[in-house]
């Protein structure tokens, strides 16, 4: 057999899966932002007519992933796996979402790393030959993790500067053997690390660390430098996390500044929108990728992108036994065209 | 391509991964069940020398996982991926316990399907040669569960008959291409089911539809009889969730009676430990499998199961908003012999 593993924690997929279409719905406040026409369909109300934020999230991961179904002509029967998560609880998002989808699920926690997590077993199931059609998809909403992780949203607490805003919004990709680009071609599995930051409201600090763990592990196992990747995108790093992922990736010896972003950086437009420090939330890196980036890479205006969707496994009840937050990273490069 | 993927929902795994070798550490009361002499370690206390659960059942879990390494002689580095989960909230168990062992994480949320969740996306990702080591794990506890849950400890509530009583224990299982069996030779990944069931007490006639689905369909898949298993054993849906599935089983023209129980209603004996209708937790379906059927695989005593490792994917969020439990099962085909 081929080898499909190199270095310590990645793979190379023989016959990169195609991404063959995506869908993405976000919120009025994503919609207004600065990639605001790039998305399917931008809600006038977060409730999105449901009774409860989270039953929003639920139908807006639900209706993403119908989007990407129908988009390619296909009928749920014809999907073998859903790879999907959410932040929410026990996934009532996706659970709730698959009750109704009817298709085998894989479900997923990582936090905001979900989106990366889910293209890459996607990508391995179907290169390994166990599916021809899966669908990677996660949603996060403002109002639901605001008040499961921090505060009532009633309360009206201010949100200090290093603070992210949890994006209203839900993605979906479908994957499988098809002719046409892009391809995933590699997927960087990330470990959980913790560098001892115990604020929450400055996710961006505690998930560098994980971000550039994986990143580094990835030019190392692929023999990559950073300036052969169009784009470096972390999830939601956003502006704080962004730069001291840098920091860190230098000690490491790879400059990554040109060529580096965050999709939580990208979402939102801080003067504007009051958003500081940048979007975050697992809707945040499949929004930004599935609407935004999927374009850019279907038009060839990006040829090899590095996602790196990063997750603060933070946890209330850890927190208050005085735990600091653990963090994940996974990465996933996505290219125009196939080179083997 | 050979084909892998049979039938609607179930995978063939050509060169089948072996089980290496398992681990599991239980509770007091889990020691002193019917299964007690078969776990490898029975805690005297079930806080593990911790000031917390949480914390009792994230070290029950990386004990878990590193008693499996250095029983198959081997180091953390060694392990290609660890796919994991547990009931807590943001996996807290999982999460914590990854930071420790520092292996790459697949992040898993399934509930109490968890189990079998990541022994089939394990095997599947070491039969398409992504891995050549991986560790399926989960964890729960008694306390932590029933206080996120259901209700405080402290208050003392009555727990009606059909209630279950969550495992404190965890499990892991080492997967890679080995000589030796037992081997995972087909897995069957679950639909999301929900029959309507609202009672936080009633998990097992709440996951019985999710079970009877995914048993049936696998059946149909690979075209067998429940009499070609020596056993078919759900997760954890107790006395009478058993009951439950083994007469939807029949409407579908499958007769599942004397070879078919449950890991919950094997765990505890009802009478003396005042379980009610059996156990519960992700980690119930995690240390029987490892714990006891592995070593009656080994010596093959037994020589095909079908592990049906059963969720209730209950949020008290959902409850709260008026919403049923929707509930899934995964099923892994685990044979003493390799059968091409």
């Amino acid at each position: 057999m081929a080898v499909k593993k190199i270095g310590s924690q990645t793979v190379k997929l023989l016959n990169p899966p195609s991404i063959i279409a995506t869908a993405s719905l976000v919120g009025p406040k994503e919609g207004q932002g600065p990639l605001g026409n790039y998305f399917d369909k931008v809600l006038e109300d977060d409730l999105f007519g449901e009774d409860s934020w989270e039953k929003a999230e639920s139908k807006m991961l639900r209706e993403a992933v119908s989007t990407v179904i129908s988009r390619a002509d296909l009928k749920n029967v014809d999907i073998d796996y859903l790879f999907g998560g959410d932040l929410l609880n026990q996934l009532m998002s996706t659970s709730f979402a698959a009750r109704d989808l009817q298709i085998p699920l894989f479900g997923l926690y990582g936090a905001c790393s979900t989106m990366s997590e889910a293209l890459g077993l996607s990508a391995m199931v179907i290169d390994g030959g166990f599916a021809d059609l899966c669908i990677a998809t996660t949603a996060s909403h403002f109002s639901t993790a605001e008040r499961q992780f921090r505060y009532p949203l009633e309360l009206g607490n201010q949100r200090p500067l290093t603070s992210q805003w949890t994006v209203t919004g839900a993605g979906a990709a479908l994957l499988g053997k098809h002719k046409e680009g892009p391809y995933i071609t590699h997927c960087t599995t990330g470990k959980v690390i913790d560098y001892g930051i115990v604020d929450a409201n400055n996710m961006g600090a505690a998930m560098a660390p994980a971000a550039a763990d994986t990143i580094g592990r990835h030019f190392d196992d692929t023999n990559t430098l950073p300036e052969e990747y169009d784009l470096i995108i972390t999830g939601d790093l956003g502006r704080y996390g962004r730069d001291i992922a840098s920091d860190l990736l230098k000690t490491k010896g790879y400059q990554v500044i040109k060529n580096f972003t965050d999709c939580g950086i990208e979402i939102f437009d801080p003067k504007k929108q009051d958003t500081h420090a940048g979007g975050s939330g697992c809707g945040c890196s499949a929004v930004v990728f599935s609407g935004y980036l999927f374009k850019l890479l279907k038009e060839k205006s990006l040829n090899k992108i590095l996602l790196v969707s990063t997750g603060a496994l933070f946890s209330p009840t850890s927190a208050q036994q005085g735990e600091s937050i653990p963090c994940i990273a996974h990465a996933v490069t996505i290219e125009s065209k196939k080179m083997n």
